[in-house]
């Protein structure tokens, strides 16, 4: 069943008000919670709201077509989410919620100024595309950021890491971008990992276009996502609102590489305000390219984490797991004590019964019969007539 | 008057307890604190000590000429400093001291260990070569520590750094050796600056023997410094004891490269004990001589500073100074704001009295007046029969 066959008035609400208004806006935002998707949207159209939404919204209001953005996202394999949505990321957005709030009402008892209270206001809604999923992301998940016009030294670190830590089941999420952006997917991608890419403009229009390979081999090993309904361009300031939601979904942010005006910086700053550790890779101080991240090491406040391996960003973001390779390579590996000391007393040749396998190993009768029963299971031994056979075939590896 | 001609028994003791027994003799220096120099060293002599000093005397009780060690010192340009010393670094050990009594304090109360109360005791005598001074050392002054297998990038910072600190009128300390110390070393000398070498073994026996050359630069430019008497090899003890010298000098310490067990470390520990700032330098995380400086970067517990600019190393080591570029460039650049404003009221030709330039100005007659004395001190105006006139020529530059 397509989306707009089945898009529901929540949906076409959430569509319209996703485009009618540039992300971020506090005002339109508040309306929702106290409305509903749908009462909102209905305000909106109908003019009927309170100056700030008016502002926000009706330049917009009569041409937002919310049927023509279902469509071309349709087309163009693209899916929206709200927060109904079985995969909304309620996980990783409850941190910006909360703070929204909270500074919503500092906002509205003149404790707080607008601009700042309005900078990490939730999504709305999010236009994905790809076979991953955002319900869990933010459980382990690491969010790699940095320069564009990153150095050699960056590129290398950035997809080292992203290879290593998606080998660990940690989803690995970038922006897209040249440099540190892409050598981060791309390692990620190698790596066969979750991977997310968080784009500023439409999911159909991959920036830089240069990307448009990045952009499907992501949608297929993982997703990619956008605040942005298709055809958006991206412009300057959907990097910066887009950029929060790489803060929100990283378990914790890893700037790699930054020069001293680098947007990775703004990024860590989301995601130092919604408390997520910001973490930072040191580099020459002869590098233009390492200043942002040296000043981020450096700050009174908070200071950012200085990692320089692979286990230590673990640590920040989910903790170490098992490699494929440490895990056990043939079933014998995997028995337990009684069990291979059974298997090791077997005659080279011909069967055994419980008796004679409890004198060879030592083991009491009873351990014997519970390990051979263990062993039956896993298909490495065979009762026959003549007593307990091996099946030395079923211990080789896979 | 020749050092040896004038040596008194105070400095005969000196030179005696300090060859008798190695440096941070924990027992050896409480018994000189109780009885003096000249006492102390007759008790040694006579084997009237306690027997915690006879562990760490008697091998060379007998043997200690300090007549020989003076006069060896003499032949080299050596000389001896002890506290009684107008020389003396009384300055950068009073930190030393306050915590070895501390230390021994608790080890005699059994709340320490003796090792760990050991470690910091000061010195009790310094054998010094050239024409710098000690006196006011730490004041504003950088001990600058590192690998000896640095890298470029090591040495171009080292060196870069060194030179830049020592224009500031910062004294630049290192251990002699090569990498960084020798970079550290250059620099300041380049730089015509302040410098200290403080080596581990006698100062007639320059370690590495390479750097016979860089010893007596320093000596001529700054001053040579050691713990140990004419003659002495440079042992491991010693450097680990040299070190904790070099942390004491510094009014911060400096860690610019250092792999996982370099002596840098140690000299950092001993700095941070101290109470000094501890300062490091970022580099390449796949950099093997960068790995110290992140583990210092990275403690839980007193964290190193991270420094990437000779500017921030500056604000821990005695703040700016203006560059002798930066000072004024023309007598006109230090006059104040109604000097200079009587000097260019002062008509193209001729001359102008206090009146007139009164006039043309708009200040005071009693600014003008006052203005024009300060002038005439100067040598910028000369007051003629006609009236005050102006000499040009006094505003150039030297």
């Amino acid at each position: 069943m397509s989306q707009t066959a089945n898009c529901d008035e929540n949906l076409l609400a959430a569509a319209y008000l996703n485009r009618v208004a540039e992300p971020a806006a506090i005002a339109l935002w508040l309306l929702v919670r106290e409305h509903g998707y749908r009462q909102a949207a209905a305000m909106v159209r109908a003019a009927e709201v309170p100056p700030e939404v008016a502002a926000c919204t009706e330049a917009r209001r009569d041409t937002t077509d919310p049927h023509a953005d279902l469509a071309a996202a349709e087309r163009n394999g693209i899916r929206l989410l709200t927060p109904a949505s079985p995969d909304w990321p309620h996980f990783a957005l409850g941190a910006m919620d909360r703070l929204a709030r909270r500074r919503c009402a500092e906002w509205l008892t003149g404790r707080r100024a607008r601009a700042a209270a309005g900078e990490l206001i939730p999504p709305l809604a999010l236009w994905v595309r790809g076979n991953g999923q955002l319900a869990s992301i933010g459980i382990r998940s690491i969010s790699m950021v940095g320069s564009r016009s990153a150095t050699a030294y960056g590129d290398l670190v950035a997809s080292d890491f992203a290879y290593a830590l998606a080998r660990r089941e940690v989803t690995v999420i970038s922006g897209g971008a040249y440099g540190i952006d892409a050598a981060a997917h791309r390692g990620a991608l190698a790596a066969d990992g979750a991977c997310v890419l968080v784009s500023a403009g439409g999911l159909d229009r991959p920036y830089p276009s240069g990307h448009a390979g990045l952009y499907d081999r992501t949608a297929e090993a993982g997703l990619l996502v956008s605040e942005r309904p298709p055809g958006s361009a991206p412009q300057r300031q959907r990097f910066l609102s887009r950029n929060r939601l790489i803060a929100a979904f990283g378990t914790a942010t890893l700037v790699v590489e930054a020069g001293l005006r680098s947007g990775a910086l703004n990024t860590a700053r989301h995601a130092r305000d919604l408390g997520r550790p910001v973490l930072a890779v040191p580099g020459s101080i002869t590098s233009a390219m390492s200043v942002g991240c040296h000043r981020l090491l450096q700050r009174d406040e908070q200071p950012a984490q200085l990692v320089t391996t692979v286990t230590e960003v673990l640590s920040y973001c989910g903790g170490e797991v098992a490699l494929p390779d440490a895990a056990p390579r043939t079933l014998y590996d995997a028995l337990d004590l009684a069990a291979r000391t059974v298997l090791d007393a077997f005659p080279a040749a011909g069967t055994a019964d419980p008796g004679q396998l409890s004198r060879l190993s030592g083991l009491p009768l009873e351990g014997v019969r519970d390990a051979l029963a263990a062993l039956q299971q896993l298909g490495l031994v065979a009762e026959t007539a003549g007593g307990f056979r091996l099946d030395r075939a079923g211990l080789r590896g896979p």
